[in-house]
């Protein structure tokens, strides 16, 4: 029997921009004995995770709860508002936006992408000019939906949403607003209501730091009623039983019930605490201004070009030309036992991405950047200054908001 | 923070047929640090997880894994080998072929059912003869697919697949055959390979003891030369991408890892024991006939109606008239923290189901026979003897395979 | 690598009289990262444990808890309020009596035992008035401590402790009382305090449903003044230091503190729920008195012969004559992997014994029964009827308090 | 209920030099099912544990576990080869030795210390020749033990062991030499066997990675054949029996079944690796060199004065005259959820200690002085230069021995 225990000795640092580390406390969670899904106790359980996960998404409209993973979820959202051949509105900010893009090609919608010119696209958030610019010009209102990534995984890049949906509310184009927060949810502020989202879209394995395998799709009134009349084939993501089931904490298919557990106890580590969400949002907003310092101490660029759309979530950090990103992953990852996550689609090779979403604190990260500025040397990289050092001065001279309510 | 902790004394016995309950050797798997999916040490999972669900499925071919449930699962299949307005044979041996038939009807297929009349067709298995009849009727070939449930978890019958294939081939008929084994793999004989099947249809809660979250699909040479040209939309659930990955053990999108930790556990306890899967089978064999002989002294009526598709995961019991069955199940959960299985569909209130699949023994079925013989005495049924009294003369007679070998 | 995980199949039922099952809760709470036990977050564990673990002993006097066994915990008792020659008054119930005994007289103190004669004395409880009778005789009082078992784990007999204070009472005799209440604690009623006991020893893996590796002395305001000139050499069990120092919740050496986790969580557990204590002291009551039916109808005797003091914490069942105890407990333990407890000392091979201590519910000793009568059967004892059956018409028509209070 | 899970965002670095931070590994095998302690499966934990300490102690002689914690091992030491009134000559390397003797005072033995004049001596390690000086003057052999403490968890300081071995030889003296490696065994090179040891002392939490809960006691035939005619007075801590029974991999009195699990999987941790446990030692040993480096990068004295014994285990560092280290340790601990050991008994507040022992790696290491770093300068200590650059520098420089393999 080969064993599945892949580090001998020390905790492995998994600084990827997910799955992220998922807590002990989580875990344990998810080891609780698994229930008759159709008998009395899942009902505490379920109305107790739909209504944490709303709390999460900042909605009082439902959240669909899947199990399956965020790609899942992206298939859900199109497929249940949409028709076969409906136009759809994309906005390219990296490769997830990509993929995002080629799943509604695959499903038979009419696709149109908007973008910067080259490779400025993958370094900025949504520009919702060139948004709002299509859809004045979609008269007949053919465009059903607009399509954005809230925070791009493989840049670093966090987009205006509520800029996204001013545009379309200039123009008053009924166009619905689909936002993928697979990565956002739970690290970066966003909220599904007060933003206006129609169908927001999430997964398990970042902010929420659980294990991969849910999928949550938030509605709006808007959406539900599209869903009605859309005729895109759907089942297994079809909200309408699943939202009039979720009523009563019951789910119509079998749920993940262990990650449910795990759920429940996710919601209760990110509401339950001094500050709520918006303290969890400002202590990653912390924890990344300390990365990118080390970045820039290194005098190395930051893949996000945009100080204003800087991703809370994980920074990219572009390797100086020649050097390959993944050859620097790869000692990290021999010699430290530090997993970075790698250059993904037309930047592979040019960058790694340092992962700050869900379960950090200060040393974690710190760990991260020692691991990354050693290697970055073995690898011949020649860096400016310590990145760990600028990191420390910075973390050092700025505490966390909880750390200063302590003190006061 | 309500607790999710829900039984305070003791040990609750889960005897619905799924999901079924989880053993400490999965959960403590379960609890592995989530890794990297594209990092290098992912590919040995990956590897290990493919390669031995083969096995659990008796087949050489290619196995998908997808995050999900079992419904999933079954779209998954349909949506890869069939176009829209396909025709599709379906037989109904209970709920979970009802609802395996609804999704088809809701995603666009021409559906056609099959069944025997009235209340006897939930009592018994495929009737490969009505199959084979309408096959022969289908000169043109127009039915592209027949679906059948392999184990009716809703009934407690077992059908005969190989006869089912025996009927299309005696017809030459081109359909694909595609069979739901979602509560009969791990604990039923299933051989893919062997038996002809095009795609196989399983999840991870029942016989494979993980907790909800993973589906299946088992393919066939045919069934993925017929994915090539089938146009029913499909992206999360498309084969080809998954496939080609798979071959070295990684995934194209985020896969469950901690559940695939799981997995590998899982199959090590399937497959790594003396006789392997065919001794698994047979001790599910004897627990069914251990239940069976229980009910059968208490004067009741087993749900199944043909002793040739007994099936080894659960058995069915049916109350008499002007009980209700769920009366009974409450009385028994409240009293005896014990969970059984809810009549479905039209058998609602009618029966009850007792799992025996998954992590069982001789004692784990005593206590839930226990629990139900009082159960039925404290919600008012009569019975003819003691069912308790039964299954201990039937254990304490038959002793398993493995007993005996260690005996000899 | 050996695999230590030796259950292959369904859970093994453990009903030995101690260790006990640890329920799941208690191993996740046993799960959490350790801590500095010198550290700030302790004081809330180490104040915690030390209040829970009070209430349990239902005593207002310190409790001193040590890394350590039952065995430890009685040394302790021993050292801290007697000195080398002092005599001491014992009364043998059985095999841990006479182990204590053994202990006391390897230390070196001048030990006495008082018993029933022959066979009888191993199947009542402490005599009291066999006790009065010897102190009254002491003029001189010579006799320091009297120790007494109060719930015999290898008989199965639970003897009045408040028998013996009023013995000692009446007497005016000094001697200091102390208790051994290794396996009653936590299942069977128990009161330091109100009992007027000096020390209460105790262990974690019975009642507590803890792993071992925790001993407990339970102080009295005379004990401690004993103490503080007892003469016996100590130095890991002496109080002093533990007692200080425990005011603030830390401990002068290493705790156990991932076993405190647990503790914490068996308190609350057992104190935290409707009826608290008294709720728990009642449950066993009534699980043993449905263990005892069922081997009063299997035509069996139950090793303790007078029924003021049956054991709600295990019974002993004697086998016929001529029938090898320990070989129907291999066939049980061979063919349903369950576990029962072993005859001890004189009574080797001439009894077994059911737990019915810890974590138990209906279906976990209907579940032992069922495996002790198949046993039976098959090790060739004739039984007179059915126990199983006995026990059920018992559990049935007796619903426990919690559930007859659910349904008011 | 007071939650007891302290930490609320990532993960707690617990760098005190014990308990050690338990692996998953660790607590995943603790969590198995408590078996029986007399049953057929026991047998088989208790040999493969017997067996694999052995290993880590390099002895082919007895090892004997207790539950209890690394005091009750001294205790054990102590009264298993002494009578009370015996000479023992005990050697004060810090607060541990300190406490050992003062055990030794209170278990009635006539002790005497040696040790260096003044501050030094807890700077330095075991001066052998000390030793044998005062051994040459015994000349009626009234000293019965030598006690010394191999790695001293107050300091840093880890003595020469053969060297005190040959002191003892070199004047022929019967006494036994005693030697704590409560901290040093799993860390540091100990060899019980080929360095003459008469009884080692250990405890669970430090090098072996489980949490405090049990204790050792390595034998030599000489200790043995002591422990006949000794008589001080002992019952818990007796080797007789405890040795006998161990050979059937049984124990006397109830074992800490789970934490010999845990023990279990920390002896397959330690000694199936590429390079066993001498790997394992070259590793801390190559940890503390980089804690050094920082610590001397940083312009601060290390508590060890000696470089020929500086402590594999952990690094105490000396804060500048007016620093009160238990400030900057607070400091730490609460900006950065790091805990690190304070100074203890006469160094209190002027030092405090980092461990580098048991399950560790380069990151948490650079986690940990990434901590002390940005704490020591907010606790407003001036340092010389950037210790955690220059333990970069170092780890860098200086792949792990596994690591130069892998590449070969």
């Amino acid at each position: 029997m080969l064993t599945l225990d892949f580090h001998p000795t020390g905790r492995h640092f998994l600084s990827i921009p997910g799955p992220s580390p998922v807590p002990d406390r989580i875990l344990r969670a998810m080891s609780l004995p698994t229930i008759d899904h159709r008998g009395p106790e899942f009902a505490v359980l379920g109305k107790r995770v739909l209504s944490g996960i709303q709390q999460v998404f900042r909605t009082r409209q439902p959240v669909v709860i899947y199990p399956g993973s965020g790609t899942g979820a992206w298939e859900a959202a199109l497929c249940n508002v949409l028709s076969p051949g409906d136009a759809v509105l994309m906005y390219e900010t990296g490769q997830f936006a990509a993929l995002w893009h080629k799943m509604a090609v695959r499903l038979g919608l009419k696709t149109e992408v908007l973008g910067l010119p080259g490779a400025e696209n993958w370094r900025r958030g949504v520009q919702a000019d060139l948004i709002e610019k299509r859809l004045r010009a979609d008269t007949q209102h053919e465009i059903k939906a607009v399509c954005v990534v809230h925070n791009e995984t493989s840049t670093g890049v966090t987009s205006d949403i509520q800029a996204v949906r001013r545009a379309i509310d200039a123009c008053k184009h009924p166009a619905l607003l689909l936002v993928d927060t697979i990565s956002g949810l739970g690290s970066a502020e966003y909220q599904h209501d007060a933003w206006g989202v129609d169908v927001s879209i999430s997964g398990s394995q970042k902010g929420l730091m659980l294990p991969p395998g849910l999928g949550f799709n938030a509605l709006s009134a808007r959406a539900i009623e599209a869903s009605k009349t859309a005729r895109m084939p759907k089942a297994y993501w079809a909200w309408d039983e699943m939202v009039e089931m979720n009523k009563t904490g019951y789910f119509p298919t079998t749920p993940n019930t262990n990650l449910l557990y795990g759920l429940a106890e996710a919601c209760d580590m990110l509401l339950q605490q001094d500050g709520g969400l918006d303290a969890v949002w400002a202590r990653h907003q912390r924890w990344a201004e300390g990365v990118r310092t080390a970045v820039r101490a290194w005098g190395l660029e930051i893949q996000c070009a945009d100080p204003a759309v800087y991703s809370p979530v994980l920074t990219g950090v572009v390797t100086p030309e020649g050097v390959d990103a993944d050859k620097v992953r790869q000692v990290i990852w021999e010699r430290f036992d530090l997993s970075l996550g790698t250059g993904l689609g037309k930047v592979k090779g040019r960058m790694f991405r340092i992962g700050h979403l869900g379960d950090c604190n200060d040393l974690t990260l710190m760990a991260a950047l020692s691991g990354s500025e050693m290697g970055l040397k073995l690898a011949g990289v020649k860096l400016a200054s310590s990145g760990v050092q600028a990191a420390m001065e910075y973390f050092a001279g700025h505490p966390a908001t909880a750390v200063l309510k302590k003190a006061a």
